[in-house]
């Protein structure tokens, strides 16, 4: 029930351009924003996550920067519920919690303001793509070190889980 | 007509929190991230950017990277429209027009994949703050090259206008 193939008949794999050799030679980059250029794909990437998720207790949506934000603004208004924003460093004006995670280089920061989320939450987070799970890693500390929890993980590419473990 | 007031009662600007002396002592921030986390606010942005649009010959949403994506996503899937992206240099992975445009201090360059864009596009802009119109410009300059026309822009903060002119 929670696999995302099982609730659609949507070939969303035929509406994800491929760009070889981005961001460097030999990797085959999946581009799901032209998942989001293409209405029909659009209406059902939304349609699909409202019913998955449509009969849960999900209070608040947190939309990772930045291609998050799209998937998220869409299906916060489908499903009548706030969407909380978990941005790059410095991004938000108000106060934040943080939390740091490892990329291929380096790493990065991301911060959810304060007051944004609620304790007894229970949250949805949304990213575009699940590869490494780095920033949902991020995402869930910061949500339990505010109070919540997370009920569920939604993205266009890779499976969602409701109930995610890591 | 054109004017946002005259489409609804909603108090947006109660719904938008000041957040003082960010980024810079002096400046009082207005941070639409707090509208996208009320849902009521959230439902009123798109009902009335729907009600502005519907009727208007729109074919494609543009919405600029990032806060704009909240809303050109939502906004999307609400008129059934497909929406591009106007990304940060270096984050679309396939070929691209560019344009930059001058902040307070330096400059930035946005780009639009050459093939998100068609020839006869009649182009929503969609950003979150419609301040000093650098990204507009760009973003114009750019939809034009494409051989599409700008047919609108819309912003939670700031007036939208249909049919702008710089």
């Amino acid at each position: 029930m929670n696999d995302f193939t099982l609730h659609t008949k949507y070939n969303y794999d035929a509406a994800i351009r491929k760009v070889p050799d981005f961001p460097k030679p030999g990797i085959l980059f999946y581009d799901v924003t032209s998942v989001f250029n293409n209405a029909d794909a659009l209406r059902n990437v939304i349609e699909d996550a409202y019913s998955i998720y449509k009969d849960t207790k999900i209070t608040r949506i947190l939309a990772v920067e930045s291609r998050g934000f799209m998937i998220g603004g869409a299906l916060g208004f489908r499903m009548g519920l706030p969407v909380a924003l978990a941005r790059k460093k410095g991004k938000l004006p108000g106060k934040t919690v943080s939390q740091s995670y490892d990329l291929e280089y380096g790493s990065a920061t991301l911060e959810i303001h304060l007051t944004d989320i609620k304790a007894g939450d229970n949250i949805l987070i949304i990213d575009d793509l699940i590869a490494t799970g780095g920033t949902l890693k991020a995402c869930r500390a910061m949500v339990e070190q505010l109070g919540a929890k997370v009920a569920g993980v939604f993205g266009v590419i890779g499976l969602p889980f409701l109930n995610y473990k890591e």
